[in-house]
């Protein structure tokens, strides 16, 4: 039997290759690639387009959409003219600690950059979401998520400004949103609904992020509540989908 | 300021449309589009490609481009030869409880369909991530996940043949696997450590599942051991990302 067995747990089963039908073209040189990959190891370069499409007798279009979907999946990134292997996504864990903390602690150093800051009048959405009056003043905290100055997220955070009066004066948008509300407002989180999904970037998106368009990403809501079960904050954080992956331990509900 | 704060908290800053630069026309149009899709409500059919076209002073081919990230992103779903306005997507809990019990607690029938049912001496990479003695039985089950008789996910499942011996005779692979594993050999899960990440669809996923190829995925990857803590299975289980998304309620610490 040629099953692929010995084959990494996580990797698709026979390597995507349909055991009926037919193989695109494209698909066959990415399965090629992935291989070559495999024997250069990490930051290692690719051949040029043109070497590849000799190599493996098909045309340069046909290499270009190979390595576009290895871009898109994180597995190849683009450095200066060349490709390069990329190394393994970032693991995020899935948790109330901080991105700042989260990042931290996978030895990269953490940033962000601020996009904008205002605040409007608590639309009815949102109200609806977090348990905040309609028409309450609240902020909208839009920033960059950095790691290592590699731009990674946007992130939109939403909280009353009655709960964080101060946030335009005191708050130093680089730093962490949680610590500020922990040390300076002794404020404490109680807990946290997620959802996560994937959703293509949009073009404002991938121009902030500095991503290709389009590109698949991982988009993070989250409601949190404080200890006292009062309501928080709402975030929307976007991750490029080629750069993380998200962990969690799951015990007996 | 046209800042658009009326929206839904959870939907892109801006609708996506950056403050400088230019939109691509396939994007303007999908904004239109969305807007559309709003007042139409779910279920309702889109108008065709070419009076899209008409109305909106575009291409067809550029209606084509925007339609096709809509579809992709589970907005708009194919319907015989017309496009109509999708519903929400699944929310599955993030939890030890198996995919069967997650779909029955939002009123869909789960379903599975079995692929391949097979044996192998477990390799290395198998070995290292679970903990399972090199080169000792293990089965591969691989499933088709079905909600409501429409396919949404592909899983593999890997357990030491030791574990459960009678797989291939007793256990019904329609079934949910958890409950044999319960039921009929008094296994219980301790705990499971899972990461999840976005990938693109193989063409063997994408024949399997029904979707269109490179469709963005959810990958989720399970590694679980029994309530005395010893390795019980590793899953990789695939979910239509236009499909699905995942919650988990998190508390501090």
């Amino acid at each position: 039997m040629d099953y692929p067995h010995s084959q990494a747990p996580g990797a698709p089963i026979r390597s995507g290759i349909p055991e009926h039908g037919r193989i695109p073209k494209y698909y066959a040189v990415k399965a090629h690639v992935s291989l070559l990959m495999e024997e250069l190891g990490e930051g290692e370069a690719l051949p040029a387009e043109r070497d590849l499409a000799v190599r493996y007798e098909v045309s340069r279009e046909t290499v270009r959409q190979a390595l576009r979907e290895l871009v898109l999946e994180g597995r190849l990134r683009r450095q200066g003219r060349g490709t390069v292997v990329a190394g393994p996504k970032l693991e995020q864990p899935l948790s109330l600690a901080s991105y700042t903390e989260g990042v931290r602690r996978q030895g990269r150093t953490p940033g962000r950059h601020l996009i904008s800051l205002d605040r409007f009048p608590c639309p009815d959405a949102l109200a609806a979401e977090t348990g905040l009056g309609r028409g309450e003043p609240v902020w909208h905290l839009e920033r960059v998520l950095l790691a290592d100055d590699e731009r990674v997220g946007l992130e939109s955070t939403y909280v009353a400004v009655a709960r964080v009066p101060t946030l335009e004066s005191e708050f130093d948008p680089d730093s962490s949103f949680y610590s500020f509300l922990r040390d300076r407002l002794g404020i404490g989180f109680g807990e946290a609904d997620e959802r996560i999904e994937t959703v293509l970037a949009t073009p404002r998106e991938a121009l902030l992020i500095g991503t290709p368009p389009a590109l698949p990403m991982l988009l993070i809501h989250r409601v949190s509540r404080d200890t006292d079960g009062l309501p928080l904050e709402r975030v929307r954080t976007l991750f490029r989908g080629d750069r993380f992956s998200f962990t969690t331990r799951l015990a007996p509900g």
